[in-house]
């Protein structure tokens, strides 16, 4: 008869689960004082009792507070492959050494508990097919958005979901950039330049700002989502340097915000715009589907779910044909709510090292990622013209000529200079970049400023 | 060695999983039609292949549209305890005869899947112990907030959290109720007619707006969060049939919307309050620290995530020492989505008996519960009082003699009487309603109004 935790009675001591963890910086220092600190609490809130067997550190002999030198070593290899260890969790980060140590502890049948995004984005099928192979857990609940249940829900709690859409604000640093150029309107490098000071955004922010961390995670979000395999580099990614207090001011005066957005997007075009709750449908496969996984900076409308979401939070905003909307929010960073992810997984692997289960690994397939040329959405631009006569027929030509509908234009004086917001209905991509090259071509048209795509809003996308 | 889906390459052709459905209303009738339109495209999602055995309705003459005759049946009994059937789904509602159905089910081995709040919040704890003694599931995500993952979060990601407080906004008829109050100004009766008009509220609405619906998911939510077992009768309740627009309006002026929660709070007085994400703490299992589980409508601060959450949307908001807050937003009510749930359960329950395993039951020991005197929080009181000198200093003296100490006071007058807006400190509950009753007995005061507790604010209540 499998073994469930109701039949522990008190009473009963079940054998310790020994962990071993690679990496003791922010993430691991802090799971490893809560594995230190309170063993009895954790085992009587989740029924398994576990032990630190060692951490791993580049540099054993420096001393870590609060980590006995005993259990310190300068060898991961070892401390992953010791036949004493039952769960490897490696939080060093980075495809290597990391991928090598985790295919040593699968292949020596322990289950893994990562929160390496990049790894997982890189290499994830081949890391899923050797757990499989070993018939073990490979658990990365922190890999997305800290501490936030994600990766649980969309392999588990919607398993059996047709999932259409999966958008996330999964980069703290990012939000808290544009939430506070928002709230205070300073600039971009003003504000990168608080964030670094107040610990928000690393020395060099480029894996934050250019949107190479989002990319990553929404990578791996649509991997689960639609159970096909998506790398990092099936992602096109566009930062935050170049937006502009302007553009801000003017997304709120009409009625939006700008965030940094992961998407992670189905088609099922044969069958049309799916119905919203209907059930039923087409039932088609992902494998049918094109799908499209992309990060750029969005204009959302005020009224959005993610677009309350402020500072250095996260959130991951799921649409589905019969679930609807789901978001999840809260933290998204830092070492103690991390390691809280990483915790809630190496107690799943250790209750599936007792019952002799594993977590569902999601079978992958090659996705089809459709070009970005095809993907539709409204658009904003912000575009500095010569301030005389014919100039907005001139412009507005423009994006007749490439079939860009003008849903709203705003003209605002500049001096000798106008200035030109326009809002389009819903566009292909493909003709907005042809509308924006030939309008920097054009004699009338000094720059062409912010252009921000439109996401949820009632156009339906 | 263990199984895992990984494992199933493609061409492999698992046996299918047969499903009995007991009770075909609307998540019953969306869950039956969903597994029989689209059986293919669920298993290429989730890897097992689900076979409808059989769906119970009290009437199995009257046809059901998309239900062939020939799998309805009257006998829920049989069909229950059918050695074809692998996996029952209880979707009747209430506690007789579900109890029965769901105790013979878990007697013969097979694995229960049940949206039924009122069964779970009377009998949870005798049912969880069955489903142990079996080895088998007992899964029940669509029970509290419909489409929402929160059941599995707080069972499995949560599982090593020092969880501090739940609050969740739980039932859409009142949220809707509340939510078109504050927009509109109208009336509670006013608002409930149109309500019940466009089917979001019963012709009885008693179980919703009396709070009974939220209580029972109160009591669910606290169970798992504390690891204890609470009942729908350690909930105390208040409802919104009191809430008067104007007092809707004072919250909207002092910065707070009106919402009705469902608050489920551990209390370590010992060791004070806890530090924030200082993680460690003080290791005490919830044996030790009370508990307090209650439904009210509280006035909360605009700018906290559970504000946002208009209309029939559901959300549950945690508060733990390490991982922060979360908050978990969703459609929370109806057939289809609730259906969702329900099947990501199925699929759970179907890959555990591939498996052998079951889903980790959550410990349980008797709740100790926290007196409601003793509790502590804000309040804000409308009162209106004869307009004359002195009057105010009778009333202040009032809470004076209580210890309740008063943070704002606002006075606007209403002809020969004056209403007085109160906002208090943070104070005890027993101390608070010694005050009302000691003011409703003041000659000077005409009649005390709305009555409402504050929640989630800066004063860390």
């Amino acid at each position: 008869m499998p073994k469930t935790e109701g039949q522990d009675a008190p009473g009963t001591e079940p054998a310790a689960v020994r962990v071993a963890v690679l990496g003791a910086g922010n993430v691991g220092g802090a799971l490893v004082e809560r594995l230190l600190s309170e063993p009895d609490a954790i085992a009587e809130r989740s029924g398994v009792h576990l032990e630190v067997a060692g951490v791993a550190v580049a540099d054993p002999s420096r001393a870590r507070p609060g980590i006995p030198a005993a259990l310190l070593t300068g060898d991961a290899k070892a401390l992953a492959g010791d036949p004493a260890v039952d769960v490897v969790v490696e939080l060093i980060g980075g495809t290597e050494p990391a991928r090598g140590l985790v295919e040593l502890a699968l292949g020596a049948g322990k289950p893994v508990v990562t929160a390496n995004k990049e790894l997982l984005a890189a290499h994830g099928a081949s890391l899923a097919r050797a757990a499989a192979d070993a018939g073990v857990d490979l658990l990365y609940e922190a890999a997305v958005a800290g501490a936030i249940p994600i990766i649980r829900p969309l392999r588990e709690s919607l398993a059996g979901e047709h999932v259409r859409r999966v958008m996330g604000i999964v980069n703290g640093t990012t939000n808290f950039i544009l939430s506070t150029m928002s709230e205070s309107g300073a600039d971009y490098g003003d504000v990168l330049a608080e964030a670094q000071r107040l610990g928000y955004a690393e020395r060099d922010p480029t894996a934050d700002v250019d949107g190479h961390d989002a990319a990553a995670k929404a990578a791996i979000l649509a991997s689960l989502a639609f159970r096909r395999d998506v790398v990092s580099d099936d992602v096109p990614r566009e930062g935050i340097s170049s937006i502009q207090p302007v553009d801000i001011e003017f997304a709120a005066r009409l009625g939006y915000v700008v965030k940094l957005l992961a998407i992670a997007e189905r088609f099922d075009d044969a069958a049309g715009a799916r119905a919203g709750a209907g059930g039923g449908g087409a039932g088609a496969g992902a494998g049918d589907a094109e799908i499209s996984v992309r990060v750029h900076p969005a204009m959302l409308p005020a009224t959005h779910p993610l677009a309350s979401v402020r500072g250095a939070y996260n959130a991951v905003f799921v649409e589905g044909d019969t679930c609807g909307e789901l978001m999840l929010y809260g933290r998204g960073a830092g070492g103690v709510p991390t390691a809280s992810a990483v915790l809630g997984d190496v107690i799943d692997a250790a209750h599936h090292l007792r019952s002799g289960a594993a977590a569902r690994l999601v079978p992958r397939g090659k996705a089809r990622i459709r070009p970005t040329d095809d993907l539709r959405c409204a658009w904003y631009l912000n575009i500095d013209v010569v301030d005389r006569p014919g100039v907005l027929a001139a412009v507005a030509g423009v994006f007749g000529n490439h079939g860009v509908s003008i849903r709203s234009m705003e003209q605002v004086g500049l001096g000798d200079e106008a200035r030109l917001i326009f809002l389009t209905h819903v566009a292909r991509e493909g003709d907005v970049t042809a509308t924006i090259g030939e309008l920097r071509a054009l004699d009338v048209v000094e720059h062409v400023g912010g252009v921000l795509r439109v996401v949820g809003d009632e156009e339906g996308t």
